[in-house]
């Protein structure tokens, strides 16, 4: 196989690196992933693939981070979009998209009443932290250990530059820890507004975690008993095992779910819905932003959960996950690898066993990158409405050659 | 004149209730301006036009809270967006616009070394303050009284849902108050970090202050002498005083500035800039967001700051604000009513004298809405470049009606 070079790409990230700190941050640095074996720079994109500034093309595992559930490009969503930019894109008031999205949410997402709209997944996740304190009167908000929620100061991951006190009441516990959970609510009885969970636990650099077959039934009934506001951050599960929310896949009832990435097909958007008895206090809390009122990005979310429920999107993506999952362990088996493959089908986390600081998930990541496959060696990987089985054949294929390299550098 | 009626709009209104959180949130709600004398639900928009759910046309002078410095639906920024969109909006990397965009802030902010992109102004305005922090290791961010630096904990104008201990180490002196600012600075000898203006104090519901002939000067003085970080929260002011950031126009140097609204005409991103000595500060502080990096609206920002400085837009925004303020002026005047414009012409907030409660405000923008130009009783009005010779002379036809009906119902 011929293998790519990034000359374009790297040169463009040391201008980058001029202009901007750290050059590109966030999980798509070029540190985070394999330094010099993945582009950093990409042009154009079209379904599941995408192209480099250097002319390479890659069939995309990661698809913006969730967002694309249907693909690049996708021509009726963006047909969506450009019909309400004709019309405008932000205005002084909300458009008539914001009804019917508004209507959109609220029929799709099984149990909710009602919904708001924001921008980044940390807005309306950080809004339910509030609307829980609110409702309830009380302080402590619990989240998963390891969990991402959000980039804002009472949930990130880095504490450089965040003064101690702004993540006060917050306190976590491990994924399907009932007795964890349970002694959180001992330590902090009385004073707790809400325990924030994703549908299952998707961190970096670590295996995902299902549910058990208990756990979220436990988890309700400290919620009910405690009073506690029970919060799904569905932001990148959602819209992805189920057209209705997570909780349907997973066989719970939050009160509050929020959602972002694939709601739009990757135009910038998130929503936040809610149970009735949330309402009050949602419109006690003051929740706004200037780009949250933007049409486009509304017009792109009707499409694409119009789509999602007409096309079998989430059977589809569940069948093309499956594939890729069987064809994957097959190949690492072959090479005689131990590798773990966590999670849902369709957004997986793979790992070999016995590599603790990911140096051979980096080598065989990177190699898969520079014969255009672009997975991650860091986080969970994505499948999308746009893989075919030509993507899925030639993935396996160069994932069999990528771990051929692994065993030999072993 | 024949007067709009509202009946879509407020139909639409009731059913946007049950299912949003106070129907329509923020600065944009009916409750907010006139209610009953206001559309709620725009369709369209074309230059300094927009057309509600009703059919009524209006000239705008809000531009969606400041983004649309160009007007509505400009072409050339539109033909930008939607070139983007054809090649892809979101991907699992930056794209050739990340570099280009980043090149032409650099360039275009007087003073400035680098950039990153959030969505939010808040996320700009956060971000700076962590940058700050971690820059000095102190804790304590000093911004102005009444200032909106945005939604977050740290600053949000409400406390509902926010435990106190998440706006600790903030706080404000009055804008212009040297001694004000002397005084904190005695309080907190040594723990401040940052302090945080806006260019001139733009608050809502009250009187806009430009700043006194020694004010930057001063409170440079006091940063340098004592390592604060002077940072300008440039959001509403920004590309609308001065090309090259407000700071040029009212003559200091900050070393850290956010942008947002103009920076786009109405797509969603906002931007941080700042001086060389701060960003090893800004790449210690985690900050990221899946939808920061959208290229669509990094194209349109390209093109709205390329289209900023080709066509003199900055003085032909200031022309039509002079234009509108003596118009408004002399109607006033002929009305035998007391009227107090403050702020800058391209950005003014109009009040009456002895309106405390703004209830003669109301009448008078309700009446101007019902007769086709939107302005806003609480909130500073905008100006943009689609604002024509006949807009100005419309509005100010317009407005003379409406202070007749203010003196009789004074």
């Amino acid at each position: 196989m011929k293998l790519y070079s990034f000359e374009k790409s790297y040169k463009m990230f040391e201008e980058a690196k001029r202009m901007v700190p750290n050059g590109i941050y966030g999980p798509r640095s070029p540190y985070f992933l394999t330094y010099g074996s993945y582009p950093c720079f990409f042009t154009r994109g079209r379904g599941s693939h995408v192209w480099d500034v250097d002319g390479n093309e890659y069939i995309d595992y990661m698809c913006s981070f969730g967002t694309n559930v249907l693909g690049m490009c996708n021509p009726e969503v963006d047909e969506a979009a450009m019909d309400q930019m004709k019309r405008g894109e932000s205005f002084t008031l909300p458009t008539d998209r914001w009804n019917e999205l508004a209507a959109v949410l609220v029929k799709q997402v099984r149990g909710m009443d009602w919904t708001a709209f924001g921008k980044n997944g940390s807005d309306v996740t950080t809004y339910a932290t509030s609307i829980a304190r609110q409702h309830t009167g009380r302080k402590t908000i619990i989240n998963i250990t390891g969990a991402y929620n959000g980039a804002h100061f009472w949930c990130s991951h880095s504490t450089a530059g965040i003064p101690e006190e702004y993540r006060a009441h917050v306190c976590s516990f491990n994924f399907n820890d009932l007795g964890g959970l349970e002694k959180l609510i001992g330590e902090h009885r009385g004073d707790i507004a809400g325990v924030m969970l994703t549908p299952h636990h998707h961190p970096a650099m670590a295996d995902q975690v299902l549910p058990d077959a208990d756990f979220y039934r436990g988890l309700e009934g400290l919620c009910k008993s405690e009073g506690i506001v029970f919060i799904m951050d569905d932001i990148r599960c959602g819209f992805r095992l189920h057209e209705n929310g997570s909780h349907c896949y997973y066989g719970c009832e939050p009160d509050i779910i929020c959602f972002g990435k694939a709601m739009a097909n990757g135009y910038p958007i998130s929503a936040i819905t809610g149970k009735a008895a949330f309402k009050p206090a949602a419109e006690a809390v003051y929740f706004t932003g200037t780009h949250f009122f933007a049409a486009v990005p509304m017009a792109a979310s009707i499409a694409t959960i119009n789509i999602i429920n007409r096309d079998s999107v989430i059977k589809k993506l569940f069948d093309t996950g499956v594939k890729l999952r069987d064809g994957m362990l097959a190949q690492a088996k072959d090479a005689g690898l131990q590798v773990r493959y966590t999670g849902h089908p369709v957004m997986p986390f793979m790992r070999f066993e016995n590599d603790a600081d990911f140096s051979v998930n980096r080598l065989f990541c990177g190699e898969a990158a520079r014969r255009g496959v672009f997975l991650h060696p860091h986080h969970n990987w994505f499948v999308c409405l746009g893989h075919s089985q030509a993507d899925i054949d030639r993935t396996v294929e160069v994932a069999g050659e990528c771990f051929k390299i692994v065993k030999e550098n072993k």
